[in-house]
């Protein structure tokens, strides 16, 4: 019944989908999940970056890189 | 008598449970462990972000990148 | 109709057009994406560099070590 | 007469006594050493937190991600 | 007449030359690029550190470690 | 005549005899060298610790992961 | 004409004359280069180490982490 037993196989299902990402350095980036690689590089598409919850820039598709990532959760 | 002596044998016997998982940013997150892999990547389910001891966010399922993890330790 | 799967990929969609390096430092740098590997390590062209929104340097041709790197998106 | 020459191995005669672990956040966790691998990822077992000398938490069998500690000694 | 595809490529075509080398410790160094590796660790000749647009040492011939660079830019 | 010309052949010089290890965290651990790998964990034994030149703890036989070590140096 | 082309060339041209290294830490350890390697550990002999252009410690035969090392320089 366990069909997702590794982290990589949770991202996936997350494709296409909106995530939430964030920051070692406090911000989020917030987007349609594209892409992403074993070092958990990720590509947004159509996203923006907010800072203590305020929306401060739209960035479009961005890449992200991997190392600098703390969590990746659903946006709401 | 001995038969857990690798450190992700003990991380497996968690899966399914509920864990906290403290990160090198202070916060915590707690959740039911879903996946993890040799790089100490997780996925937890129905998790939530404390700060202080507070709930800050509910978070969903959420990937965890392993470089940002201090300890993994059942969730009371 | 899903082509581009790989975060390097997008990168590579990017060559030849402008781009916004955020960097770990908390400056940014401009320029036109030349070339890019699996480190992440960029080179970017007629670059400049920028701190909280103002130009504080020309700097041509550079080299950026890809392990400073934030986030790499489209400059407007 | 030298029997001991490598660094695991020391760890290794470690396994089932209780050690203190510094960790580089400055907390310490102290338990029985139940596994430990070459990444110097550690499971303790009836452990406890500490800071600053004053138990903070139990956490009972916890998981240490190597590259978070720093010195790993007897728990006397 | 895309002739230099990969960051080391750019690197170098600027061996040789006056670079600019930003580190990660707010200082810069300027010298004459002599050689260089896949971990960007680089060798300037007849070099002098900076430390906000101030002259502050002769460095003469200096290896730098290639995790400490930010960026190499040509220096004017 | 040059008869060390490896780094880890120095360190094996100064087996069985008192080193000082200075830490990233700017503590001292000073002890008995017992053993060490290529990562430059070491172990070392009848072990205490010194924080700006105070004895703060005996450490007994102390496992040092390599990462968070500076510099080795004898202990006089 | 180029006959040193790789960064390790360059040190190893120095091997046996003194050396400034400049640490991550902001400490400067002075000495004659003994040995080297690829992750650029280094031992120096008859040390002393510098803080802020002062003379703080003498180290005698010194073991150098390669990653806290930020530049090596001759000593003049």
């Amino acid at each position: 019944m366990e069909t997702t037993s590794r982290p990589l196989d949770a991202l996936n299902s997350s494709r296409g989908k909106r995530v939430l990402v964030d920051l070692k350095n406090q911000k989020q980036v917030i987007g349609k999940l594209k892409a992403f690689d074993i070092h958990i590089n990720v590509v947004l598409e159509e996203s923006e970056e907010r800072v203590g919850g305020e929306l401060t820039r739209k960035l479009g598709t961005v890449f992200i890189r991997g190392d600098t990532i703390v969590t990746i959760s659903p946006a709401n």
